[in-house]
This record gives structure tokens, sequence and C-alpha cells, in this order.
């Protein structure tokens, strides 16, 4: 386990439910796996984040446990345990968890969490854990 | 559902365990999400695949039921649910799942399951389902 960005990627079995024990707080994605240039990261999710976009690439959701609203301009999508939703590049969309949710992130290396935009939800994007 | 290739991919909830009991049969996977050009591909499987390695790229598996072993040429490793693994580009290995399991594979667009070899096993790589 490490903040820093891992040259070497772990080529061991990623046990989800232990990464999500070992994060630090809600909204704070960490790197578990690299698949070529394209991320997975674990996120604990509580409330209402921020509207954002991503510019240049779509970004999947995966949820493991809880429940997720993803708010887009024409419609919320709503996923649980076991649903996966893919929000293209450059939608706006807001995640939203009141119940809190487990949530396994799928995006190319770089992207950063509020898009274009920075603000104090603002993660840094190669913690791995 | 189709077992043509999608020009515009759908933008609806995927529900893994629907999806699951869609597909005709083992060791057919069907793709039921696009990331840029990454799939997510569902698949059943059952009993042991052939050894094969894909010279271009990574590939990811997920257990979503059951257990998978991925045999490695030095080693064997073992996913239950919840449970990630990413084989390495370049390297030869053999999934195999005695008892039957459920997975996710996460892999660019156009990656054919056998790799470099084709035979009785190789599944046409761009159904969705």
């Amino acid at each position: 386990m490490s903040d820093s960005h891992r040259e070497d990627p772990p080529t061991g079995v990623v046990n989800l439910a232990a990464k999500f024990e070992l994060l630090p707080g809600p909204w704070q994605p960490h790197v578990v796996a690299e698949l070529n240039d394209v991320q997975f990261k674990v996120a604990r999710v509580e409330g209402d984040f921020v509207w954002h976009e991503h510019e240049e690439t779509d970004e999947a959701f995966l949820v493991v446990e809880g429940r997720l609203h993803i708010d887009l301009p024409d419609r919320t999508v709503t996923l649980g345990a076991g649903e996966l939703f893919v929000v293209p590049k450059g939608v706006r969309h807001r995640p939203r968890a009141p119940g809190g949710a487990r949530i396994v992130l799928v995006e190319p290396r770089g992207v950063v969490n509020t898009g274009e935009d920075r603000n104090e939800l603002t993660a840094p994007n190669d913690r791995w854990i």
C-alpha cells in the first residue's frame, strides 16, 4: 500500500472488499489495477459529489455495494450492486449516494475526479492502494 | 439484445446478473459496455480453457460468482467473487473454472478470446448482449 505513483504495478489478485477497507475516506479514489493505460480505482462515496465532466474520455462506474445515483443533464440513472454505467465523454454528471456506496471506477490514467474544475473535492489522481 | 456489432452502444444501466442469464453458453464472451475503445464483456466459464496469449494487450478478469483459476507460466492465481486480476500483455495463460464461474472481462475492442490461436473455442469478438 502506498500513496505514491507505482511505476511497477502489482501483479497479484486484487480483493475489492479488502481494498475498500483501506480507503482513507469518501470521494478519494485509489488505483488498484491497470489494464494498459486504463485504471481500475476503488472509491467509497457518500452524499453529493459535484457536477463535472471529462472532455477527453468516457468514465465507467460499477457499484459493488450500496446505491449510486448519477445525475445527467436530462435524467438520473440509479445503480445498485452489480450494475455498471458508462458516462460518455463530455457529458456533465453528478454522482450522488445518499446512503453511501462502494464503487469501482474505470477510466484512463490521469483522469481527475472533478473533471475540468478543481475544488475541495479534487483528489490526487494516481494514488495506489 | 443483438449478436451483431452495435455501432451505437446502449447508454443504459447494465445489470450484470441479468446479462449472464442471456449468455448462450460457456466461454462465449459478449460485450455489455464500452469505455472509449475498451470493452466490458460478460462470460460464463466452466472447465478448462486453452493456453493462449494476447500479444498486444493486457486482459482483466473480474469474478462475479464462483471461482476462477488462471494458470500462468510460473504460477496459478485463484479468484473468488469480487476479485480482479490483470494478465499482462504477452503472458501465456489458461483460465480454468472446475466448478463454473461468472466473470467480467475488460480488454480493448477486437481482442480474440483464444489469442493468436484459432480453434474450436474461438468466439466472435464483437457480439453484444
